[in-house]
């Protein structure tokens, strides 16, 4: 792709507000010359944030929005009480080619449904797919990363078995180009190994899958599989992703839990873990999966990259550059190639 | 009920072999002299192992059975191909009223199934469930519990909104009866709290699960809800619960996987996990959920504990109590009474 790669920032709706997003712009305009940062949102609140923060006038622009969607609005009214809502005026932007790809740190529905309103799919995806990037046990690929990418986590909460081979497929994608990890391994997630175990969706996509060329589909993977890390890409319907993603983020209460343990026994306990506290911060960093450049939505054409409502500026640069990644690469293409034909 | 409680015990097919499970069971004459012990298996092993251990004869008798399913078979092709398994006779045992329950620690699938061939559905009940108790953080009941219960978590893998319902008014009775929570709390498992989040049968499931009366039903719970402890009882279809509670397992790893950060880092967190690997180790026991009696399968008119396939003595001992209790109560009735009309 020639020239700068624009990235469409929804600055509005995040739990710090729109100083802490346009922060992370403004770094990544400093540090990151191909990316063109489009500030979207309330004008006036950006343009005082620009003003006493360091930036490169240059690469940031702003689209005024009059409106936008708090995290605890339903996505599908408040869109449209809001027609001017920040998320929807980004997603126009990105749709008719304003900006290449889009960051949210909002609502998730909203931003979902705002690209589904006007993004298109690929064509051969029904169905968009949320990805989780998180940490896990085993390392992965040449680069040995520790993160495994488990789809869709909340998008499709009813998956086909055409619909899961289809997550299978953007999984794979997505972590040969962004995760740089040429030959992943990609596995369904099911109730048992065994190819017949699970709902008839998910016994119908085994069988489908095992037959997709170019696809490292290493069979059923189990319950204990996902925090182990397994395989690379995990996959499974929005549901149950969905609740083991959550199950996943309470491994932080497990390790209070321990402390609780420690502190109602032996004082022996308690010194190990004052001892262990900052290992236990770590960990909890560690875990956060959201901090990892935010959780792609995949089956689009366009890109949207849905950055965690805590996102500080940091992370909001990250899920920035790995927006400019995605739109740069051939990722549709290569997912448009590794469908069924 | 006037008179002892037989309980049938499939002696065969345990990770650990029949020895244990016939020591489970006189441990257990001795003890409980209200039950009656019904070893099913290979006589020869029985007798062997009777000959070594101390029990009291009058509470134990032997029903031969030729051959066993083993654990890594296939359910239904076993049972076809083994009219003589032991757990098809002690099914067979209990189902014409020679026993008044089952307990087995061998293969889940061909238990459930041997008693689903046999026995009968409460009327109103058109699957069964297998729940698992399981150590939370909150505490349960008026006897401070730590544990919840999760049903299903295997025997229905695809579970429709009545299912849902059903299995809602099994749990609730089981911890009332069982674990002596009157008023036991019920949740539902999903994708978020609002009552329209998650798939259609989930959603019905909610609507009707709010409008039963005598059923303090809570409303919809989160991936992060289950170790929490949020509820008392959580209902979900038998592939979420599965999935789930596999990963529940997997708490044990996160725990030794905190232990590799500690090894690769700090001094002082090696210092710190050598002072709690007491902790640890009571924390891997405590997570262990398939130490707590057994899981029960509800629905059928008699029930089954499904013992963990590495039940020691004390552990089929337990399970063999928890299926007294249940059968000498009204759990059925209770059930029955629950369902809607």
């Amino acid at each position: 792709m020639a020239g700068p790669i624009t990235i469409a920032f929804d600055v509005m709706g995040s739990d710090f507000g729109p100083a802490e997003v346009v922060a992370g712009a403004a770094g990544l305009s400093l540090e990151a010359p191909q990316i063109h940062a489009l500030l979207v949102g309330d004008r006036d609140a950006i343009g005082d944030t620009l003003k006493e923060i360091r930036h490169s006038g240059e690469r940031i622009s702003v689209h005024h929005a009059g409106s936008f969607v708090a995290m605890d609005e339903k996505p599908a009214e408040a869109l449209k009480s809001k027609p001017d809502a920040s998320i929807s005026v980004a997603a126009q932007l990105v749709a008719e080619g304003e900006a290449d790809a889009l960051v949210t740190a909002g609502n998730t529905g909203a931003g979902i449904l705002a690209c589904a309103q006007r993004f298109k799919l690929i064509p051969g995806i029904r169905r968009a797919a949320l990805a989780a990037v998180y940490p896990t046990r085993r390392l992965h690929g040449e680069k040995e990363d520790p993160f495994s990418l488990i789809l869709d986590v909340g998008a499709t909460v009813e998956a086909s078995a055409d619909d899961l081979v289809a997550f299978a497929v953007m999984g794979a994608s997505y972590a040969k180009i962004i995760s740089r990890n040429p030959n992943p391994t990609v596995a369904l997630l099911s109730n048992g190994t065994e190819p017949l175990k699970g709902p008839a969706r998910v016994v119908e996509a085994h069988r489908k899958l095992k037959e997709m060329p170019g696809l490292r589909f290493v069979g059923n993977v189990e319950g204990v599989d996902i925090p182990k890390g397994t395989a690379d890409v995990i996959v499974c319907d929005g549901f149950v992703g969905n609740v083991c993603l959550k199950m996943l983020e309470g491994v932080q209460e497990t390790v209070i839990e321990l402390a609780g343990y420690a502190h109602k026994s032996k004082l022996r306990w308690r010194a190990g873990l004052a001892m262990l506290s900052s290992g236990i911060r770590h960990l909890k960093e560690v875990t956060d999966w959201q901090q990892y450049g935010g959780a792609p939505v995949l089956g689009f054409d366009r890109i949207l990259i849905k950055a965690h409502g805590r996102s500080q500026a940091r992370a909001i640069a990250n899920a920035g550059k790995v927006a400019a990644k995605a739109a740069a690469s051939d990722l549709s293409r290569t997912i448009l190639a590794g469908l069924p034909k």
